[in-house]
């Protein structure tokens, strides 16, 4: 990890050098970089904090002048309970995982001796752009290192004395591995990002961590391709069929576990007949809970005839920009899905809904209804789509991922949770006896064969797969 | 498809509402959709090959003023021997492909009835800009259907009387399917592309077919994903140990046997000590195959004294500019690799020559040491890596995926040859019981469980999963 005066253009050579060296060491030498970054955060924590109580001496002072938001602050602090341990712990966690490097994950009989294969690979090297939280650096180093690629950090300037600290600590951990130095490499002022986005020659994937704007203004200025981790406008569409207690836990837990996440449901879709049965114990566990909830009119109408009378005067109109707004906060909009001579027509106009004004981040469906569920399902074009369960759910620690780079909103690649797998790619391996293409062209009289094989032995279906893969391997 | 006076904004969103539509269909129903277009042109034949000849006739008097060049005019022909059944055969072919659309190809056990997937889905919407060939809409339009995707596509001013009848036909046919006519959108001048570029609400993914000067000018005017299909300047590391006919055959295939295709060789990396052994007989009989051999210094004097002398005088002198030139010709530039200490060292000159010069299109070893091609197939940061085959194998119907959009040096999504799989991405989605996120912090009691189980039932490892499976398809 370097911190010198290097231009962005010195910077991002020397990380595709760099990447070069990282995409082909084994997995041990890999793992043993994660095992030396840990051994020397440990050992260094006491400095570490120290460089962090200066950023948060400046942030604190920022944030009495009103510069800046109390939660920041907040998000800045190392010291507090655990999360130093935590920050170490994700590294051995991200060691641990598969080696998600140089696994065939294809391999197809062309001919006899011509064999192709699909074999995983790094994609080379990432520039990675985050917001206020100094934790992140080890969590960004371990994932990149752990999957062959180099990467080029960009911090927040809140942050900049903890992150000076802590990659001054990773770069002479690295020093003792085979991880070459330059394949971790921190840019701190804000102005080299501009320059750094025009390197497509050096540069293979940009991933903004952080807020809508953040990403448009990336994706507006780079032609390199960008994994999106945008913000999320989830919706939870509620049938009349679903249980009392389960609408009430899914839908508390998807707004209030943590109203600033990006898988926070800010839109609540509600089946006309649902309004007066489901709904009102579900609007009174959200009032409880101190959650604003905007109405349309059809819905105020129901709560405020079924819910007491202090709780009925806090409901709210809902405008139309409630239904396109991420709230980030204690508010919900909910909107009626009118009657409709099917079910199946009523989920429609739902999915329609969500398809037009959702960020194709998370959303669900409460119901009992298997055949409408996966209708739901199929129909909602967005990156994760649930039955009976939370928007919340969507992160990559709880879809057994181990860790995640973000969310991905994009279309191509890696969409929801981005794991180690989202930072893979693959390249073709034809492994021949001399055999060329006019061989199997109209007057070359040989014929493609294109059996698919398994990629692992003991998964050979039959005497002669087994027989070829012998031959293959033993030549 | 419709061929309406709409504006870009218009044109996109219908093809966004329409591909919603389209996404949901059933095999059967995009399957239907193939047939009937295939119907269509077929019995258009006559009406189609006389608009073509309108476009032909445009272009000879074009070709005549010098303004456009013969090869072009050829490529614009649909009346050449077998060329109109072929793009209808192809039709065909699609439609026998296997569905790429829904397939569950990942199952995670969260936790007791949470049952998480990931099932595959088509992108959206495609703006695919290609070049002069007509019979290629017939192509792209059966990838598109077949893979539940809506496609806008711009194809060369030259072919728009072909493209206009063949786009015509297409739309009666599927008027009588349930595919929706606007999911096929074709526009037909040039500046609405720009227009387009910029609808990255309603275009998911934009793919340029054509030379690398459109890529780049797609890439640098769009915040759409951009699957680029480049040119490709391919190199080929021949070490002393090949045997001679396999060296010959394969360097004489990737070099002559279509000279104008991006899989083609342009750069030969000779060992020093292969200089007199192995490269004299490929020398010559390139030479005979009327291919120009530019040479480095070290080569051309091997060649001169090994050549007889009336093919050594047909030896050139290379530029440093030639090793990083696609030259699109009967043309090769030869570069020697000095000898090293130890036969790694060699193969590391060649493998860092190639990754500094090469577009990470294909490029290939030819040796009878399987270690060393395999530093090689490792070390290589290209989409496509072969030993002991040529270079020209760098194709969807070699590989198998039965046709192509086109072959992909992205270093996300799709990489190589991209067929209907790289016309797909994946919905995450989790069936649940009402969990909720809460349930597994710290608080909550529960844990994930995070068991694999596999996508099929024949591949269940043990009772266990079995039941698990059955309980989760029953319930």
């Amino acid at each position: 990890m370097s911190l010198t005066n290097a231009t962005p253009q010195e910077v991002a050579r020397a990380a595709r050098m760099g990447s070069r060296k990282l995409a082909i060491l084994s997995t041990d030498a890999r793992n043993a970089a994660l095992t030396a970054m840990h051994a020397g955060l440990s050992s260094a924590k006491d400095a570490i904090l120290a460089a962090n109580k200066l950023d948060l001496e400046a942030a604190n002072k920022a944030a009495e002048n009103g510069k800046l938001s109390q939660s920041l602050v907040k998000r800045l602090d190392l010291g507090k309970p655990s999360k130093y341990e935590d920050m170490l712990q994700g590294i051995l966690d991200v060691r641990e995982l598969e080696d998600p490097i140089g696994k065939i994950n294809l391999r197809t009989i062309l001919d006899d001796g011509l064999i192709l294969e699909r074999k995983t690979c790094p994609i080379g090297v990432l520039l990675i752009i985050f917001e206020a939280r100094p934790e992140v650096i080890a969590n960004i180093a371990s994932l990149a290192i752990k999957s062959g690629n180099a990467a080029i950090l960009k911090g927040g300037k809140e942050s900049t004395e903890s992150f000076k600290a802590i990659s001054s600590v990773i770069s002479s951990a690295l020093e003792s591995t085979d991880v070459p130095s330059d394949c971790l490499q921190l840019v701190q002022t804000h102005d080299v990002i501009s320059d750094l986005l025009k390197l497509d020659q050096y540069i293979d994937l940009v991933i903004p961590r952080g807020g809508n704007k953040l990403v448009r203004t990336v994706k507006d200025s780079t032609a390199i391709p960008v994994l999106g981790h945008a913000d999320g406008i989830c919706s939870i569409y509620l049938r009349a069929d679903c249980p009392i207690p389960i609408a009430v836990r899914v839908i508390v837990d998807a707004k209030t576990s943590y109203p600033a996440g990006c898988n926070a449901v800010e839109t609540l879709l509600v089946d006309e007949n649902a309004l007066q049965t489901v709904l009102p114990a579900v609007a009174e566990a959200l009032l409880v809970r101190g959650v604003s909830l905007r109405c349309d009119a059809a819905s105020k109408a129901a709560l405020s005839s079924a819910l007491e009378k202090h709780s009925a005067v806090l409901l709210q109109d809902a405008t139309e920009a409630d239904f396109s707004t991420e709230f980030l906060n204690l508010i919900i909009a909910i909107k009626t899905i009118p009657t409709q001579p099917t079910p199946e027509t009523a989920a429609d106009i739902a999915i329609s809904h969500i398809n037009d004004h959702s960020s194709h981040h998370t959303d669900a469906i409460l119901t009992l209804d298997r055949a409408l569920a996966t209708r739901f399902q199929d129909g909602v074009d967005s990156s994760s789509v649930y039955w009976n369960t939370s928007t919340r759910m969507a992160d990559g620690q709880r879809y057994g991922f181990g860790t995640e780079v973000g969310i991905s909103t994009n279309k191509i690649h890696s969409r929801g949770p981005v794991g180690l797998e989202g930072l893979t790619i693959y390249r073709w391996l034809i492994h021949g006896e001399g055999q060329v293409s006019t061989d199997y062209g109209a007057g070359g009289g040989k014929k493609f064969r294109h059996e698919s094989v398994p990629v692992e032995e003991g998964m050979v279906r039959n005497a002669e797969e087994l027989e070829l893969l012998r031959k293959f391997r033993n030549r």
